[in-house]
């Protein structure tokens, strides 16, 4: 066992510092580890080392506290403790761990003076719907199919091969998102992330013609204001998603400045000749022209003020609850010119003016760590934090995969300790409010479905982890249903509704809402402290700890025993979900699992000294 | 033995591209590693991911060599490489090395199409010189002393505490250094960096009073010529130290504007009150008024243009070959406000107009990493890639040291293992021209002087490692006679020249300029590749590598026998310097020393086979 700090409340007297403010901050030792001489706490206003002193508060269930002050100077505010024990060591303790030697700023623990994301995103579990495979209302059968859609009935296989791929229309609409807003509240998630809903030209309408009205297919402007409504009235909140990086090259704009230098809209693209012929697009793909952020008109009229699309829809009558940014890691950047920043910082100022208890997620799915320090994107949609380690556990190795474009050709294999090494390795650069944020998805409308490749009792472990590890979980519409799907195109799978009473798929659903309601009834899980406690091949043991209350969780891929070290946690477990075995011999707690599982107990809250000596009077084991 | 990869000219086609070029980038895999299935490299155009596949160019001396190409399209051009191998494992190259995961961006190698430093930045060997102590011409004792001058006889010891410290005037002055240039020519160094030589208000000059004048008790601007001109006649550079966070507040600027809003002057400091009576400066020292970088005419005056201070002392009749800039790291930033990529930009710009082939450095005493990607200062004098972990491996134990501000008490004691770790950790953030650019001093003006706390023996140890790792080596003036000194201030000891004919001091500067010599006559060791061959507690073998020949390395602490890996190297090794013993057993390389040493010998270059298998026809071992 090693010292411990987190962004918590535990360890952290403000969550939401402004400029100038002073925060505590609290690190715990624990005595077994040896006789601490001094702590210290290192920040680096302006971006110079400041030392200070820091006291020790007491000792409780084996633990010493340590507090310190750091000063908010700084939008970000870099901070990590210098531990000296009386046998000479020297420790430094940071976002990515401890360390016998000195470590980089980059994964200091870090405390933000930017304005704090609303207090439901640590607490929210995010349901991502895909809306032409979601639902279908009556009146879809009676409008008219848009001009790119080659007809599909609902039962019919997804097409991943050109020229069908991206192209089927099975006409689920907003209002057939409303007609299973039971089954959303049964499963317990709080907010529906919508992928486009404006006018397109495919499936996936990630190349829009418009953002200023919703797809008629999809029921037109009025249906979302329906949908936004019956949503709210039962306390789920609904997100949209934005393309910054490019609009379709049937949009409006792009229609009005192609050929067309005089266009007032000519400078929101980037032309490659002077007749507006040729131009950059996202990845080359003709059909997506990349837009150019130096234009103050493009950023008028999207991103910047009371008038853009980004406030619209924000607003009454449609209420929209934040936006998830597609492509945000390319957003404003291109050769020489990067206005990634300033353009994500834009998209938040005029969504607090509008409404700040709003979210703004970003893509950005690899390493994400430089872009989310708080000035804009609340939190990641990226697959190297979570997605990409938990495959790489819970996968049947060889199992043939384009595993997220990366060229491995099969699905990587990897341990327990690998994967909390990646997770540790990719969350280290985040501040504590980005992690909380960030999106701990099994898969997305992007990838192959988790279930495609995961071991038998892999899903219930892999969103157990979804659920319970700092982050906001994640189901992608169809995971509580089994769906498969190998790759991105070939997982939009319309609903199958009609399965939900087969054994096996309610098994699944049930499975989902049990963690589910696990994550939404415990507060230690949505933003609580995150001490990992075991960290083996096969069986991972982790506690989410606060004030009133701890969770600790274990996930196992194969049967296994562990005895956990002495004092990694106060108190006495009481079984919350799932079925491995808890004991305590010689003082020691001993879990046994009899095959892949995610089980959870109950522990008492944590109890920090106040500058006394103080015992919680609980067996530690 | 590992795959290895970095950004000397074996492994990239080209040290200076230009956006829009392409890059072939090769990397090596020994034959011992394992059969290699594909080899991809990743970049990150526009921060996507892209990966193009590796072509096998052929094997020789027991490596295969694998090329791809990268292409130039921003200004910071991540890559890495992915290996994978035919047992299904996958490991991952990057910076900070191999990995059998998925990695995180900052650690990327890098290409950069920022205009490339100066040819000699790789190649030079830099001596600091601390003018009042340096040396003093006849002129100087006619000279009236300057206002904050406690006189002191150059044989008097330096005092460290108040009122004396920093304000004893030793009257060393330009002139006086011109008297010693022997001295440095036998040593070899190649470039001077005098701390400044504006007028001021104590012995180091950092707050300065003007930056337009050479201190008259200096010599003046017409010794500044001479010294130049002296110093250029014999093939040194010699660049000069600017403050650009911070004046003096004797400054003609502040006096300007302090009390007065109205003055021209006003906007280059930060007012706390409308009288202006107070206002920011550096770590709340009054003395040294922080820059306000908002001002435009302050960049006009300081660092914009060929008007600015920067431009004036680079060109006729001064014609300095560069700048250091003091507390860079801090520049340009207060609170919300960030201008330093900014200012560090504009002065680059500004030089470059003037004077292409000048080099600039900036100090940045921490981790350096995130202001140094090549836009502006081309190298740093950082404490944390080399000085501080060489101090934790090279010094004795329990040695009481305030060692760089950091709270230890003591100089921490490390491995050779953590030294290494630590050089790759803070360097793996830098580009590779960078790295080469950067200080790799054991000791500064203000640092304690490393053979105070050094090992027996560890001197050469550190020198040597100084003289031939990546990076500028460094003399502090005085360390090569054998001075020592408890503190920066300590540390300013005047030059004992007349004890040069002492024989350990004789034997010191002997030490040192053999070090050096071996350092300039090698190409391979300014600019070569680096390549680790051997990392144990108390022994270090690496090997600095190019076409026409290679350099094999060995740093010792203790006595120790050490056998490299089989095909560590090629070709016999012929001793250079040093005296640790070297044989070959069983087709492998031992080395053994009897106690802390530093030899180097001679290799072969590297064949790089070109698309055929080839052998060099030597032996490997």
């Amino acid at each position: 066992m090693l010292p411990h700090h987190d962004g918590s409340a535990l360890y952290v007297s403000d969550q939401a510092p402004r400029p100038g403010d002073t925060v505590r901050v609290r690190v715990r030792v624990p005595e077994a580890w040896g006789a601490v001489a001094s702590v210290h706490v290192r920040s680096t206003p302006d971006r110079e080392p400041r030392f200070r002193l820091a006291q020790l508060l007491g000792t409780a269930d084996g633990w010493q506290w340590w507090e310190a002050e750091v000063e908010i100077l700084n939008p970000v505010n870099g901070y990590r403790f210098l531990i000296s024990r009386a046998d000479g060591g020297h420790w430094w303790l940071n976002a990515a761990g401890a360390h016998d030697f000195e470590t980089l700023d980059a994964e200091d623990f870090k405390l933000l003076s930017y304005p704090a994301p609303p207090d439901w995103a640590a607490a929210t579990v995010m349901y991502q719907i895909f809306p032409d495979r979601f639902g279908r209302s009556p009146a879809a059968a009676l409008r008219e199919k848009p001009a790119w859609g080659i007809p599909a009935a609902w039962g019919d296989p997804v097409e991943t091969v050109q020229p069908a791929r991206s192209h089927q229309f099975y006409g689920g609409d907003l209002d057939g998102i409303g007609l299973h807003l039971d089954h959303l509240e049964r499963l317990g998630v709080t907010m529906l992330y919508l992928t486009p809903v404006f006018p397109a030209g495919s499936s996936h309408r990630y190349d829009a013609q418009s953002f200023d009205e919703v797809d008629p297919a999809l029921g037109g402007d009025a249906a979302l204001v329906r949908l936004v409504e019956a949503a709210h009235e039962r306390g789920f909140k609904v997100i949209g998603d934005l393309t910054a990086n490019h609009s379709g090259d049937r949009h409006e704009w792009f229609r009005a400045a192609r050929h067309n230098p005089a266009a007032a809209e000519s400078a929101f693209y980037y032309w490659l000749d002077e007749q507006h012929e040729h131009y950059e697009s996202w990845l080359d793909v003709p059909s997506l022209p990349k837009f150019n952020w130096t234009s103050p008109e493009l950023r008028r009229r999207f991103i910047e003020g009371p008038d853009s699309v980004v406030a619209k829809w924000l607003r009454a009558p449609y209420h929209l609850d934040g936006w998830r940014i597609d492509v945000a890691n390319m957003t404003g950047r291109l050769q020489g010119e990067d206005l990634n920043a300033e353009v994500r910082q834009t998209i938040r100022r005029t969504m607090i003016a509008e409404n700040p208890d709003t979210i703004l997620l970003g893509e950005s799915t690899n390493d994400a760590s430089g872009d989310f320090q708080g000035d804009g994107w609340h939190g990641a949609m990226t697959y190297t934090t979570f997605t990409r380690p938990v495959w790489s556990w819970l996968s049947k190795s060889e199992s043939p995969s384009s595993f997220f474009g990366l060229p491995y050709g099969t699905i990587p294999q990897c341990d327990g300790r690998a994967f909390v090494d990646a997770h540790l390795r990719f969350t280290a650069g985040y501040p504590w409010r980005t992690r909380l944020a960030t999106m701990n998805a099994l898969d997305t409308h992007d990838t192959p479905r988790f279930r495609t490749h995961a071991i038998n009792g892999g899903v219930g472990v892999g969103f157990g982890l979804s659920a319970t590890l700092p982050g906001i979980p994640v189901v992608f519409a169809g995971d509580e249903f089994g769906l498969v799907g190998d790759d991105g195109e070939g997982s939009r799978t319309p609903m199958p509704w009609d399965t939900a009473g087969d054994p096996e798929v309610a098994a699944t659903i049930d499975l989902y809402a049990a963690l589910i309601h696990l994550r939404t009834a415990h507060p230690a899980l949505n933003g609580g402290g995150m001490r990992w406690v075991h960290v083996g091949a096969d069986v991972l043991v982790y506690v989410r700890e606060c004030a009133d209350e701890s969770v600790l969780l274990v996930a196992a891929r194969t049967a296994g025993t562990v005895t956990l070290p002495a004092g990694a946690v106060a108190g006495m477990p009481a079984l919350l979900l799932g079925d491995a075995a808890l004991s305590v011999a010689g003082g020691r707690i001993r879990l046994e699992t009899d095959g892949p599982s995610f089980t959870a107990w109950s522990l008492p809250g944590i109890v920090v000294p106040d500058r006394a000596p103080r015992s919680s009077g609980r067996p530690t084991w």
